[in-house]
């Protein structure tokens, strides 16, 4: 993923840098001038920064604590543009580490920034104002797999596919599935209430998270939730911490639901003359009472980046691309898959490909992924925008990228969950470095955001705020909105300790 | 529903209860000795309050401002035990109405208690510290069910199966079935994250709610989510608010998710001679990977009351009764409820009914209801627990209520959602105005709420708190959680004016 955007940073850090911090900034809460340790060129020499990081290795062990020049490297960014240094990196073992580190944290005024997996297209984990990165990678145990409970009990670090591997070897499913899902953790899902294709029929990461661990800003150890499929005990405090980003606590064990593992499913792959007979295809399956597991839309651009890849007999001529999938019990799903090819012939497909074996499944979802990488074959820098808008307006989002097309010269390239809307809408920009051609890419982001929010979408569905989204998060969430984040955020982390300088700012 | 407990109340007013406000009391946000109007037996004379009457009802309009007799008793209770009058009514026919109240509300510190439907089991629209309560009854229109974007715009005073009709009109759902569907409302269904049989499959309230429209306690207007089906910008203020019980700011506009209506459905009603071999019955189908849409059971003592009501050929001898219900496509629908039917002979079902057409899909959920009735036949009062366990613990949860049966003489019946655990335990007590009786009734439900938490389990799974489970609110939430909770109140409504005397008191 390398969606870029530019964003306003105080100067990159290339050495370990030191800190000195004031006498006052030493109450509970506070915090230096930069935020945390002073923004020095040159190692610091005073006895106070080498005494806190020396207290913090003692705090949490000098095993997991590191200013080597290449952890610091890794902890800079993420997938996205933005790269800022933390001046330590601390690697959490357990909940006690993150106690610790919060506790270090709050009394000396020092930003944490949490990272899971660091695969987040967002800056989320960037560490914009220094201080600690708190790395959860190490928490990455799978405590309990409980099928009679339907619930798995798991560290953040957990990588997502592996949550997904041990409940399947049971029998069930953890269902949502973002095309990370390999290489991300579910700290980080949580962070960002993560979709995936598969969330049109059993919904966002959000709907799976039953219980929380989370460590609070100063250190305090919250349990809310449980283990429990159905829970109104007091305000939803696991759904306040889902999708927070790492500014309101910390995440350091969840208890996520799991559900039945439907044993078959079966797809079809389907070509369309045109975007716009893709999209009414999309509301006739809907309209007709199924609810497939996913329905995926690729547009024409794309799909001819994609025959140039593939090749013309695997993706025949026409401007869009439909993918459908149902699961269930296999006599359901052998009987709906015959239903859905039906209408979609009805519905003017021009060439339908229907897979019902496991491997067949797999190599449609092979299909999709080479979409992506068809994208990158371009050598264009792919700025990818997981917008949302209402199912209606599929067609004339698509008309609209057109226009942003003819308009800027930027080729728009847009596929992705059609189901619910979440389209992934990728600006493809040659020579991305050159400044006038970045100005230019900004214009054309700007407007697609604008057009999205007038026509009643939203600027993010699955990726999160972070630094990318952050000049629209205004416009988006108007400014009473803003006032009720910023009073959440004060109540929750008066010190602005954690994950400091991201869209609240 | 005469689910009670006693708790203790400020003494019962019976009149109309005018107010004094003394001067330090009318800055913003700040409140009276007693919250509100202070508490007179008998009506003031001073120029004040009635002023404050008539200035509430220039501000929104005399014809929507009561302090009729009839009006402050419907006002002063739900369908629990408390009671306690307000000083005044307004019932509200838009948002402005709403932004007016609270407006005035947060200028003077008058409490303000927020009501739908009045139908909820636990309290919780009881005016505890008087004010003003304030019906959003009569904001009941339907704005919009729109097929093309999977959503319905409601106003919080829409019966929820009104909703649900309107919805299923244009081939469309909305899934959330609370027992009380044809009298409560969506507002009330958000106040407290309303569940239902069917929310096995398909989730409670909150995985239908998209967008809301919110007065806060100083009377801005907050517009949070949207009309998109996913959305991932700024914090999930929609889940802060979704179960907050009018405690953190009034939901007058809803947004919510519709999905296509599953065409057919089929049910199987089966009685088990043993309720723990019906509880393994219930892991049996979800292991095989079923995932039926809904899964209630029904222990012995419900059953022996129901053989009484409806004879014993339509309810054969035997300790348990499990109803199976599967819905999507007609085909798969079919094919998967035979294979159910096998199943469940096989897990040791005594006799089974099966219903495949809608007719006989409403009579099965008839009898359901007739399990209720029939306790209701016993002439004892029934306190329902809507309590959660772990699926794992529903035998032993049982295996306790025969034991809390045999130590106090109280009988114990058993029925509710077996899928998620969500099991209404109705404590059967006789002459329920004899405090001795009463003290008993409060020691047994002690011991069983208790118990509950000791087993990973929650004190309320679908009612909320309100008053009635509150004397267990923190043992349920924890010392932290309970600081966690005060500290989003404190940031949302500073002055204590939404829904005061609740659980956070």
């Amino acid at each position: 993923m390398d969606s870029r955007l530019p964003v306003k940073l105080p100067p990159k850090r290339h050495t370990l840098i030191r800190s000195t911090v004031a006498g006052d900034a030493r109450r509970p809460g506070a915090q230096g001038p930069t935020g945390a340790f002073t923004d020095l060129e040159t190692p610091a020499t005073e006895a106070t920064p080498a005494r806190l990081i020396d207290e913090l290795r003692e705090r949490v062990g000098a095993a997991k604590v590191s200013q080597r020049e290449d952890d610091i490297a890794v902890h800079s960014t993420d997938k996205w543009y933005a790269s800022h240094p933390p001046d330590v990196v601390v690697f959490a073992e357990n909940t006690d580490d993150v106690v610790a580190v919060m506790a270090f944290a709050h009394e000396y005024g020092v930003p944490v920034t949490t990272r899971g997996a660091g695969v987040g297209y967002v800056g989320g984990c960037v560490p914009l104002k220094g201080g600690i990165a708190l790395s959860l990678a190490r928490m990455n145990r799978i405590l309990e797999v409980n099928a009679a409970d339907g619930v798995a009990v798991v560290q953040a670090g957990v990588i997502t596919g592996d949550l997904q591997a041990a409940a399947r070897e049971v029998g069930w499913d953890y269902p949502p599935d973002p095309a990370s899902l390999k290489e991300c953790s579910i700290g980080g899902n949580i962070a960002t209430n993560a979709g995936g294709p598969r969330c049109l029929k059993y919904g966002v990461t959000r709907n799976y998270i039953l219980g929380l661990e989370v460590v609070l800003a100063d250190g305090r150890v919250l349990k809310c939730g449980g283990r429990v499929h159905k829970n109104k005990t007091g305000f939803d405090l696991v759904g306040l911490f889902t999708g927070s980003e790492g500014m309101l606590g910390i995440v350091t064990t969840a208890v996520v639901r799991l559900i039945p593992r439907p044993p078959a499913r079966a797809m079809l792959a389907a070509v369309f003359p045109e975007f716009a007979t893709a999209a009414a295809a999309v509301q006739g399956i809907l309209n007709s009472g199924h609810l497939p597991s996913a329905l995926e839309i690729t547009d024409g651009f794309t799909l001819a980046a994609a025959r140039k890849r593939l090749g013309a007999d695997r993706l025949p001529d026409g401007n869009a691309h439909l993918i459908v999938e149902v699961d269930g019990r296999p006599r359901a799903v052998a009987s709906e898959i015959e239903e859905l090819e039906e209408l979609l012939g009805k519905l003017g497909a021009a060439r339908i490909d229907r897979a019902e074996t496991e491997e067949a499944c797999e190599g449609i979802w092979q299909l999709r992924r080479e979409f992506s990488y068809s994208l990158r074959d371009t050598g264009l820098t792919k700025l990818n925008e997981d917008i949302v808008v209402p199912r209606s307006k599929l067609v004339e989002l698509v008309e609209f990228a057109r226009q942003l097309e003819r308009e800027t010269g930027i080729s728009v390239a847009c596929f992705g969950h059609a189901g619910d809307g979440n389209i992934h809408t990728n600006l493809m920009v040659a020579d991305y470095d050159d400044p006038a051609t970045r100005k230019k890419a900004n214009g054309a982001l700007d407007r697609l955001f604008t057009w999205v929010l007038d026509h009643g979408g939203a600027i993010t569905g699955e990726h999160g705020v972070g630094m990318a989204k952050k000049p629209w998060i205004h416009q988006a969430l108007g400014a009473t909105g803003l006032e009720v984040h910023r009073a959440l955020k004060e109540a929750m982390d008066p010190g602005d300790t954690l994950n400091p300088g991201k869209f609240l700012d």
